[in-house]
């Protein structure tokens, strides 16, 4: 039995869902197309929607700049409330352009660097258009080759660019910085961990945060420490949530190291960043290889309840009395116990008592929608990073 | 100065390019295109070709199948000479057929593991008309999941597969098995190490051999160890050269860290792998993301060279004596000094000799063949990954 | 629920202990001793059997030599089954003695090389005497320093050492070899990774196995591929549990990665290596810097147990048909949900009904038995890696 | 030939000498003992010197407290200055006193804090006394199991001792705080990465720094753009210079990647922090296990002046153009030209300009040190980490 309290807070979680999770991805080897996958952002909204009508769990789709790109935000944002859901965070993309070779908000050549500025004052206009809060900034920026750029001085051009970047935002609209250890650079990359983030954006003012991409770190790294740190410091913006292995970043959350989750999950709620007072945003950042997308995606937002509720289930009391005493192992079995609780009874029975399916997934497959979207979504190019 | 008998030696060297080096890559977020880049297997081998031509070290070119298909490899070999190179190394791909979605030699479908095996016959059959010696099996089997598939069952099927393929060869063809530790899956690959590349090249018989690539393995790996306990084992059969910080593999050989380059060729000439006895092949397989191709194959080439020269000039008489009598820090120095001398000027010097540019890199800038290629090459569809 | 199949299978499970587990341990910074500590070998036996005793796992102790020398093996072996424990494994150190500064079995001096050989020959009669099965070595050389050593001469005289160390085996005694990804050697340590321990024990014969300690691999390596294919291979002697985050391995099995043990425990199942049919051994291989040794011996054991429990619950059947149909998210959810489940109440009930405590944990903390040893075990010298 | 504005840098190049690198070390597995070990801090000392008499490069030592602990500091500064060397950084030591098991300048218990924060009090007072400007904290504070203690608690606390200890320091006394990735606490460190580091520093002020220990990162972490990050904030105090493949941090500096200290040093120099105007501190922090301790000393020194003057021969006017126009492979040649400069005759030859051995490793074993110190330091007790 879950206590009524954890159900409560329960009640209060939000987990946004990338639209490209949707869409197909893949390898540099290949990318493998799957029956059904969107065509259209439209589309890939109805499939959003779908994840929230059988889990009440993901009410908001992040965008991709250029991907989702429409002409008209308000008729999407009409047909996002329409089907159950709203847009959220504007995702911009500085990847694609045979222009940012060698950089985008770091460019030497100041008319590159201008046009990736711009970009990201057109995305900040279609955040205004979308009601949408965050502007998330992932860098591709980086390079392979020692010598091929100047570290410095690419920092230095990254602090000039996202301070007119910031200067743009109005109300409370963020800028959200992402780190990442890797990739698709492999020498060095511009913003690779915590620390660089935080001091751009501290540089920057209060609006400007931190994204922390759970599979953007070097092996080894305790996770839920900069979870820690990053509320501490009163800069942690968001999440991405997705799991890995050795390397890439884009399994499903908790797929790769379920009891990872649920430790960094425990420090963001021992930080004060869950519940109707934080500010910390919870988002989905994966694609599916090789599994279907839409249930994908339910998997994915069920793990992070599930493992909210067995961090919530910490006896907190308890735990600071074993800590203070020095009861290593009582303190460590106070932990272990609530990851080890199966919250899945109890979760499906209050799901039901909200008039949610009891078990999401089976009810998916027993929705007929893929069936559905298969037969519907014939021709046309199916979405994917590239479009 | 380089003493004669080491001159001598590097004589014999001869290093493989992979055809695709020449073609287009680039990581799942973008391929970035180049001027110039071939659109035909018989361009690829012309650029092979000019690297040859201006370092004397690259006699030969592993091909691709299907990528690099031709109805006639009779005149693609004759074109080859006619250019002053050879046709190399056989290399399968068994990882961009939608079949392959969940394995290929490995798959529990018998009808895709048939299509499988049957792709390998066809390479051995196109190895023996380009006289080929080795087919090389580097096989992206795997899962992104636990539970996706049954580990053990994978690789009881990967041994019947081999098994068959190993059947087919004649004569002096060869069985090359490379491992990989993750990529293009992420929870597991079926020939993840050396052990299993031995485990399975053992079990077939003396000519299946395993290909060591310098980039497939875990962080703090010494891959200089593994090389000299394949030796050991009768079973290096060739290298797959190219280096990595972090991960992706695909960086020029010797331009993360050329040190460890430096004690892999130590070993490979220690341990018997160098010169005309040996039976080791020296192999690229790289690419270039971002730099210019044709000078990255000049590049790499020339690395492997000028450290198989520092490697080759430790003074092993002394190093042994050293190691007898416990002088860390003298037997250290001794392979230190090796590594720290600059052996750039006496190549250069050498090459000269032997009728080659002085400077490779230099001459191919002064020839007028990169601009001659962007010209020529115009229209029709550059290489890639796909074609 | 757990199915009654499941306990009778749970039944069999034995874990040995190792003494050293109950000595005092650390770092190279800081040794905290700890009160109560055994002052002998026979108190630590004591120790083991109260695990035993009140978890009904653990009946076999490792005996490591030299820290458990006696006069009188007979003698210990009476006293351990007069507590309800049996002598177990030997384990060989050839690591702290001035002459193994640079070697053991791998020594370029002979005359170490000969006296390590021999330790190896006077552990196997102490097995003898004890009526141990397996000569457990892990070794400790390598080298710092790239040079220091040869790593080719050094893997010939292991081969050697080995030999003669195998010959002299009787009846159904065992070598088990354990490999050891580093530490204390840095730059390179002679038995490293699975496959040189394969390909030194199949050298060696049937009775050569290998010995998995979970800590021992580098970040981000699948141990549970290595344990299907050791056991595929014929070749998985026995485990050395524990856990580890970046490194040391010492910590309690299961406390850094629960998924990680359960997916290895699965392994081990699939691959027949548990049940009275299996002669895989599982043992601890664990220090306690800053926790209790007694519980922290009484938790490893019930993780191993409890995770064994969940890994026999998986639905093979249902799990061989998503694999086999390619429903990557079923069969990831088949595993997952035996993962989830609670097993430990139906582990309580069950221990009561075999005459154990529900909850030894708690049992120990009720018995008396540590404020006993603390006041018992006052004066001499604590045990720990020295002595 | 090196050139002379080159060579006139070099001559301002200083590196600490740690104290205990001449007393004994090793491993949780066994410390090595070695003839003439010092068994005082005079005797650590005048090792020291020897390395400086024999380089030049070394003008001061560290000390350690309490190992290094006198009743005079006034005489032991005269001592030094003796000998040509001077006293310099104050390290703490908050981990060998028992009450430090669960932590020190975190500890959950004010008295442990207060005892932690008083002995950096003392510290300081000793700095008052040797003239020493900085105190450099490395924490061993941390936990070995998830749940042992409150990460943001610790954290808070850290800040609140650090603070007390900051407002003690005068005139330029600098606080110098260093991160570790891990060891010996084994699931978190307090103070883990440069972020953390640095965010406590700037919350003290304008003479707290950080030191980077160039062994205490995650693998695959690209040191040379923290160095870069840490200049370009003002907050890089000082340099621990050692080397290690997987982990431990304490081989020779440079020997385990040489290519990567000379990128290091390369950053050090763009970013500043070399040359008379720099605050940077540079100091060796390692441990010779198994090689001869004055010796390792001065090869460590030697190495760190080869791979700056490597790093002072980049021609970064070209190297600018290179990358402003995008070349990937000229700009990589040029950092890779100096890389590969043989500079050691042209050291040589300047070392004797300035009446220093052309070859300090060659004099030291031609002075006779090692053989006097062999005799004349017998008896008492060697120095090592715990004296």
């Amino acid at each position: 039995m879950i206590p009524s309290d954890v159900l409560d807070q329960l009640a209060t979680q939000a987990i946004e869902l990338p639209s490209w999770a949707f869409g197909n991805s893949g390898t540099r080897f290949k990318v493998f197309s799957t029956p059904g996958t969107p065509r259209t952002v439209e589309e890939k909204i109805a499939d959003a929607a779908e994840v929230h009508r059988l889990t009440g769990l993901a009410p908001s789709v992040a965008l991709h700049i250029p991907w989702d790109k429409v002409d008209d935000y308000a008729a999407l944002r009409s047909h996002a409330e329409s089907l159950g859901v709203r847009l959220g965070t504007i995702n911009s993309n500085t990847f694609q352009d045979d222009v940012y070779k060698f950089g985008s908000l770091t460019h030497v050549d100041e008319a590159v660097r201008r046009k990736a500025i711009d970009h990201h004052l057109e995305c900040i206009a279609i955040m205004d258009a979308t009601g949408s809060q965050d502007l998330k900034i992932w860098l591709a920026d980086g390079t392979n080759y020692p010598g091929q750029g100047d570290l410095r001085g690419r920092q230095d051009r990254l602090a000039d660019s996202l301070a007119q970047i910031y200067d743009r935002l109005t109300g409370d609209q963020r800028l959200v910085l992402e780190y990442k250890f890797f990739e698709p650079a492999f020498y060095h990359t511009d913003v690779p961990d915590w620390g660089t983030a935080y001091a751009q954006t501290a540089a920057l003012g209060e609006r400007a945060v931190v994204c922390l991409d759970t599979g953007h770190h070097a092996p080894g790294t305790n996770i839920e420490f900069i979870v820690a740190q990053l509320l501490r410091l009163g800069k942690l913006g968001s999440f991405d949530f997705n799991s890995r292995f050795y390397a890439d970043d884009d399994l499903i959350v908790g797929a790769a190291d379920p009891f990872q989750l649920f430790r960094i999950l425990y420090e963001v709620i021992r930080g004060g960043g869950f519940g109707p007072d934080s500010t910390v945003a919870f988002m989905l950042d994966q694609c599916h290889n090789v599994e279907d997308k839409v249930p994908g995606q339910i998997r994915s937002v069920l793990n992070v309840q599930e493992m909210t509720a067995r961090a919530l289930l910490v006896d907190t009391d308890a735990l600071a009395k074993a800590q203070e005493s020095g009861d290593v192992l009582g303190a460590n079995g106070i932990l272990m116990d609530a990851f080890y609780t199966d919250v899945r009874p109890g979760l499906a029975t209050w799901r039901e008592s909200r008039g949610l399916p009891a078990d999401p997934m089976a009810a998916y497959a027993a929705s007929g929608y893929q069936t559905r979207i298969e037969s519907e979504r014939v021709g046309g190019t199916q979405a994917g990073w590239g479009a």
